[in-house]
């Protein structure tokens, strides 16, 4: 029974953005699975699908993407006691900002943790940290990228001091 | 079969600033009922409440309070066809200003009436202005309660003209 | 006598915008008519219209293009006390926030009822919802909508689904 | 004939703060009438008032009070081609910022001429400095009135350094 | 000795924006001068150039061009009695936005009157209605200005009836 | 060896608000430790400590306040690839909505999950899901406690059906 | 000849804010002089005022208090080319956001280096790293500084420690 | 031992605007050494060169790239006393406000001089100046440069004038 992320997009059109967490979640070797479910066009069918991961233990965590008026994440929030991952979508009229205000208001009770606007690798990374709690290969594979990001940073830097004197 | 209004509203905290449309519907000579469901704490309730309002001919129109993110007058207009007006309440941390970008950010199908910040005598008169459309004894008492509010501003302009010459 | 509503926009150059109602309008059997009155340019024309609006039964929803200031919809409001439907338009210099901003302030006792920022096609269905509470059809057509809408989010769940296992 | 300022509120309520304008008008020397009209409860009475300032050669400049969606400076301006000053109001639920935004997008070719959130003094200034290009004596009594300011300046500046030293 | 309108500007690069003023005064009948002074590179000279402003009979009304921190109108308004229309231009970071909000900070005593975001045509059509005041021409000129703008609404909405009935 | 989470804030003056953490957990019976660590003040110190937290594995979740700048959870998430809560506090001059923006920037390949202002309940309930994951007593606890809530809001609806017709 | 801070301030009703200045100036043994100049009501004074200070080595940095429109910094800058640190202050309309912004748009070749709103101590102490470039008592201050800012973290820390097992 | 600015900046990304700054200080004859390092990608090797920084004297101050959440130029700031400037950068989901306003909430006794969003320019000045207090030929550079400035000015207003009468 493989640890899962259940990755859920309220419109065929979120596809191009949330997509980008495979990338990473492939790397790091976690399953996911991807739904489309809107909150106001079917409510009945995505509190189905919910109480669904809820129930089943090998869904670790749900990423959703948060468009709009962001209420996808909330919503499903309100259905399962896993831990929600809410990222806010950049479609809207407010590129985002709209949704990052209404995702830092969840009533009391309902949390969803939310990352940067369009950041779904960072949701996803996010989503593995919480795998990798009891998961090691998991977390090694999590520092090994956070050092390929570091040694990134480094060799960009004598790069610049190479520039310069050689 | 009279015509009603159904006042939603997250939380009984909400009862204070929700019950200023009483007064207003208590003048106009229109029917409510009062009810508390929130969208995260107990969406099935809300779910099942909404399409008994949608299916009594009764109910005419729905106010809902929208508290925070502002989800309740958005799941309430998922269940239903009826007429939502939402009134961004101003409890949150950005005081209403979050729950008014998050109402005018609805997704399109599902259209929310948005009024002002805690406008709940506006959001009562527009759900009169619809019930007034069949209802000319409505009609009337809404042109009289706009002719008083005329009055008012004309005394108020006729007693700085009095208190200068006289 | 038909149920129509009255499409009242500031400026010619609001009309590709405003026009997206009539596909909504037209596949739910709803009348409209369209005119072009400025609240500033030609308050007298815009009143005396209004008037003939409030007065014709026939009209049972106004729905105003709010650009730039957004004075239109509240001045029509003023002018009737039939439901007043405000769109915020993005031609501004604030791309619409200014009058989300500016609708949300509308007086005590004359509210506009507010969509989202060019959300024509939501107010188009707002104002069929409330021709649908004394018309049959028009109801049955905003039911087998939302269905449409449905459908079409199930069918993309589908078929990310049969594009992963087939 | 003397040169006189009308001032134009939209409520009894904002009388506090539009009557800072006087104790400035007055010691500039300058004659005012305040009036109470609302743009949408008293559409007609207003065009009528306005309509009779812009005919009448004594009135040079209107004072508008901006509150709430603003709208009442930029009806006025389009019943008028004399100056029309507006000073937004922080009576609304964005504290002015709502009047700000709105008042800074007139329409072309009906401007209205904006001071600061409650700036009545400024306005009453402002005007002044239109009166004072024909009328030499209050162009006098602005100088003097800038003069004391500055004096005023000096002095707080001159006691700093008394402080120190003596 | 010609009513004449001082056109104010702190760079070279605001002359494609504040030459929109130019055709509205041309049109009027009105002389303007425009002058480019920067409140921050040439303070002396461009405050010697005020006092000949505010000494000069001749000049009624200045425009002042207020790009990125907006200094330049209120530091014009600082050297002269004379009324000053200031005009927020887009180039900066925040498109303007926080000219706006800087120029609705005016001190106490030294009024700027704003217009809209890169607003020069309505910059110059209130210079022209302070001129108007006391020169006949400019006011029946600006009447028909008005005028026309009317016509033009209504013609568009007739076409819009034409485009339906013919 | 119990699951434990790491509660971190800035400075002595953030424990009001992240002592509101120790009854969730306490109730839902998830041992804590506090500790006060400042970014700016004792970065080495707070580098220190995190390295500990990230080895030691009862740690399963980091809380950090994120007053002002909210620089503290970014340090922290810099140091842990352990799931890191930032809570944006409410002290700064924007009471909070700076610490929203700021963390709603943090780079890609370092994610910090974000709930609302001040929403240091709404963190420990979010650090429980991650715990109860693998602890079916804390998700029972989760489950109860949401049981709860949802009942208070039925007795409440309740009650005003009761005020209403007893 | 001492190294001195120039503090000036638009107006005395600025004195409690920037006066908090002084405490750490003396503790760091630096000299500073107040002045009070407004650019508005004395642009005369203020320049001359600036071109003293810029000709006298012993002023080494220049914190000005930059309230409403925040000109003040601005215009200092704009006479001399030694640093000038600018204080968003708190008393305008917007609470010294619309001078934090303004501060944000110096015009290309003038800069003020501006801290936070209200941070007049933090201003201070940046001119301290200034003038401690080049004095190493100075420099020893500031680094004792930060040591007791450190050592109050840790002791807050050990307190929360010994609160729980003592 | 030659007078240098350091320039860090946290991602090879930001070198296009960060390089701004080095034909300024090229003509003001001011040495200047770029690196690239990560607040929270290189935590510890930042903090290595930030303290080398600090301990060599011909480092007179630190010109800092702040993309995103900003945290860059306040984990400097932490780790010296010598002047930090920050540059807030555009690149963000906010375009560089969300850095202003991060940047404007440094905590106390951690001040960060902070320019206009991607001014890099200004940055490079405001360091000239500060290096101009102790360094005769750089402050004559300065001059030099403000000179040019002004001078292009007056030869604009001067062509402005020579287009209307030659």
């Amino acid at each position: 029974m493989e640890s899962t992320v259940a990755i859920i997009m309220g419109s065929s059109s979120d596809l191009p953005i949330m997509e980008k967490a495979e990338s990473i979640l492939d790397e790091l070797g976690i399953f996911y699975k991807k739904n489309i479910f809107s909150a106001h066009r079917t409510p009945e069918e995505l509190s189905a699908f919910i109480k669904e991961v809820d129930f089943n233990p090998s869904y670790k965590v749900i990423i959703a993407g948060a468009g709009m008026s962001a209420a996808l994440a909330g919503v499903i929030a309100s259905h399962t006691i896993k831990p929600v991952i809410g990222v806010p979508l950049s479609g809207g009229k407010y590129h985002g900002f709209e949704a990052v205000l209404s995702l830092s208001e969840m009533p009391p009770g309902i949390p969803v943790l939310t990352v940067g606007i369009d950041a779904v690798k960072n949701a996803a990374l996010a989503a593995a940290s919480i795998i990798a709690l009891e998961d090691k290969e998991v977390a090694e594979k999590i520092s090994a990228f956070r050092l390929s990001q570091k040694m990134k940073v480094l060799a960009d830097n004598q790069a610049l001091f190479d520039q310069k004197y050689m």
